[in-house]
């Protein structure tokens, strides 16, 4: 095989077979095939696309270059989401603990923030103590005695993803459907949970722009899902303005401990219910959604919920006082209130804008490197739809000086919009795919 | 300006500005855009194209990367022709003496053969003694003196093209209009003639497979060249069969010579004829195109063409004698004969499988290094449409050992395909092009 002929049967819009998609990329990984010629390449697939079957191929070729978890010693069912991102997505830190609380085991390989999402790792870690570095056996004996466990992505997952993704990332290449969904579920299939549902986010602060590429990529994640013999469903979220009222990683734990008291905003109550449910049905102990989400409502009021997050925190050297008193988490020592410049509805809460202006006040990296303020973030008092009075507070910022706080809020409120008419409301859930 | 900016732009359909083409092309002869920037990008052209405004501003960044000739001081019209590369195609050792006998200034600065096209450096430097590198001064005293002047296209010629070209090459981008439009046209704009005409050949043995494609590029370049206030024009010339009846290199300078002397295959002579009528015309040197070609036929048949190429041997340092007596140009020790294997009409004589067949005679180079057998090659004795007797011979093959012959010959004789019945006959020229 020649490294020329696959670019170029690619680039005329041929399939690939599985056998010259393994030559290419292993010839790449042993420094054969250029990174010229894989960028070639990556931007030809960009263009051209790739079939479900040359997809899968690429995802068990990234899943087979490494490590691969093995949870079927564990003997109760395996359990994971996945989102593809977004601004104040904390649904990992309360649906974890709220599945395990029902008796399924969840194990999270999951990732850092950068650009304007924020990672679930970099917010377990805005917990005193918390760490999220376990070797494989610490994962499993946490898997095994909490029932729970979310631990970094290291770099023994799917090394050739890696590899292929730093060549993405420099080539104007990311957004390509086959290559997000290989990445992810060669990463997700790596984790070894049986269940998985995808939240796949469509909006302004989403990877996705609009529901149709949103369902495309989540259709397409979930063919690769079940060619692999894993039970896959999908819910398509709305990321147009952020999820719940905080974003911020300490900010975010502590909305997150809300909801597991049976309190918090209802949109980030809504998508864990129906996360946890889609799980629930599919590894068969719940007959059927309403009753899934009773049991799950039911495990957040008792407390039950929020006592197994606690119990994972501890495990994995957090320091449980701050789940019981979350103002001991990193608090910002300035703050600065935004307010409504007029009367009337919010008509936009720009989840890229809030995002970015997270980032901005040292919530977020903008590179791979850089080191971030764990209490630094936006609480939104007002969201799409709310009636507001000129003056009144529209959000806070927090972060470590006045100067930065000043200079991030022109940004921030430019994320707002208001209008004299209420606008017509978004549904957070536009559609539940189940194959 | 950022890469992955003017990446993303290309990629996704919009023009770029010059600026940016500058910007980027520049940085990447700096070394601050990547091979890999340089590759995703150069996929991206070839699947979303360029405008011409875009393709015109590339060959001027390509243009003016390097050297570039100064013929204004010649006081004459200087003129050059630009083929695309075709298998048997010596028109330029014709050409350009005919040219020069007519009172123009021929300046070509041109290639070495790759793969199954030659190149006229390699053919002119069969003649022992002929050099191809001279100093642009010595190149541009033989315009002066002779009229006539034709050496190696250098590095220091649109080096910026040279470098994107290296890339093209291991990328599986060669065949893009814009980027083959651009590498051309900024050469041949470098080397200053103010009056160009474009040999744009199609068929199996050209770079353009069908006559649109051809027609397309050639429509391209013809706007390029008058961008540049360039008089131009373009002949679309078939090339399913080789040109003429000689190819490798000694063999096509003996058929040239044949011509200069009024003799030669007619499809040969008829191509030189309409090229060197289109100079004529553009340089406003005969009134009509009749007029033009039979000036230049009389100066086939009074020796003026033929005594004009001694002369411009002789002054590149080449064996006159060898223009006088061909038998003293390098010949091949050993020749074996192709025979019609049944009787009828020739329907093809493939022109890409009779360049394939002299380059692994040693008449060609595979990769840019190899060095070649001046002698090797292959003289045709039957063309499409002849008539044919079962064993009359079909072609000679010319090489160094019978061994290398017996290799080649089953290679060669599959270019032939012969049918009981005449086949329709193509023209040899299809179309010419005058903005």
């Amino acid at each position: 095989m020649s490294a020329i002929d696959i670019i170029a049967k690619k680039r005329d819009g041929y399939e690939l077979t599985a056998s010259e998609l393994e030559w290419f990329i292993n010839a790449f990984l042993e420094g054969d095939v250029p990174d010229y010629q894989m960028s070639a390449w990556l931007m030809a697939v960009y263009l051209r696309g790739m079939s479900v079957a040359e997809t899968v191929a690429l995802t068990q070729i990234f899943l087979e270059s490494g490590q691969q978890m093995d949870l079927r010693q564990v003997g109760r069912p395996t359990v994971d989401k996945h989102s593809t991102g977004g601004v104040g997505d904390k649904t990992s830190l309360i649906l974890a603990p709220l599945l395990a609380a029902a008796g399924l085991v969840v194990g999270k390989l999951t990732g850092r923030g950068l650009g304007h999402t924020g990672g679930t790792i970099d917010k377990l870690e805005s917990i005193p103590g918390f760490s999220t570095d376990l070797s494989p056996e610490a994962y499993l004996d946490m898997l095994n005695k909490v029932g729970l466990s979310m631990i970094g992505a290291g770099p023994a997952l799917a090394p050739a993803d890696r590899r292929v993704y730093a060549l993405r990332d420099v080539t104007a290449t990311v957004g390509s459907f086959p290559l997000i969904a290989s990445s992810i579920m060669s990463k997700k299939l790596a984790g070894g949970a049986e269940h998985i549902v995808l939240d796949v986010k469509y909006g302004t602060g989403a990877l996705m722009p609009d529901i149709q590429q949103a369902r495309s990529l989540a259709e397409l994640m979930l063919s690769i899902g079940q060619h692999f013999g894993r039970h896959m469903s999908a819910i398509l979220s709305n990321m147009n303005q952020p999820l719940g009222m905080a974003v911020g990683n300490s900010l975010e734990v502590k909305e997150a401990i809300d909801v597991l008291q049976g309190k918090g905003p209802a949109d980030l109550r809504d998508l864990v219910l129906a996360l946890g449910a889609e799980l629930l049905m599919s590894a068969q102990v719940a007959p059927d959604l309403v009753t899934a989400k009773q049991r799950l409502e039911r495990l957040l009021e008792t407390g039950a919920a929020f006592d197994k997050f606690v119990e994972f925190v501890a495990a994995q050297g957090g320091d449980p006082r701050c789940i019981y008193e979350p103002s001991l988490l990193p608090q910002s020592p300035q703050q600065l209130t935004l307010r409504a410049p007029v009367s009337g509805f919010v008509a936009a809460v720009d989840a890229l804008v809030i995002g970015q202006s997270v980032a901005r006040l040292g919530a977020g990296r903008i590179r791979q490197e850089d080191t971030i303020d764990y209490a630094a973030g936006i609480v939104l008092h007002r969201k799409l739809g709310d009636r507001v009075e000129a003056g009144e507070p529209l959000a806070t910022l927090h972060g470590s000086t006045t100067n930065l706080l000043e200079k991030v809020a022109p940004m921030a409120q430019a994320a707002w919009k208001i209008t004299p008419n209420q606008p017509v409301a978004e549904p957070l859930i536009a559609a539940t795919l189940r194959p």
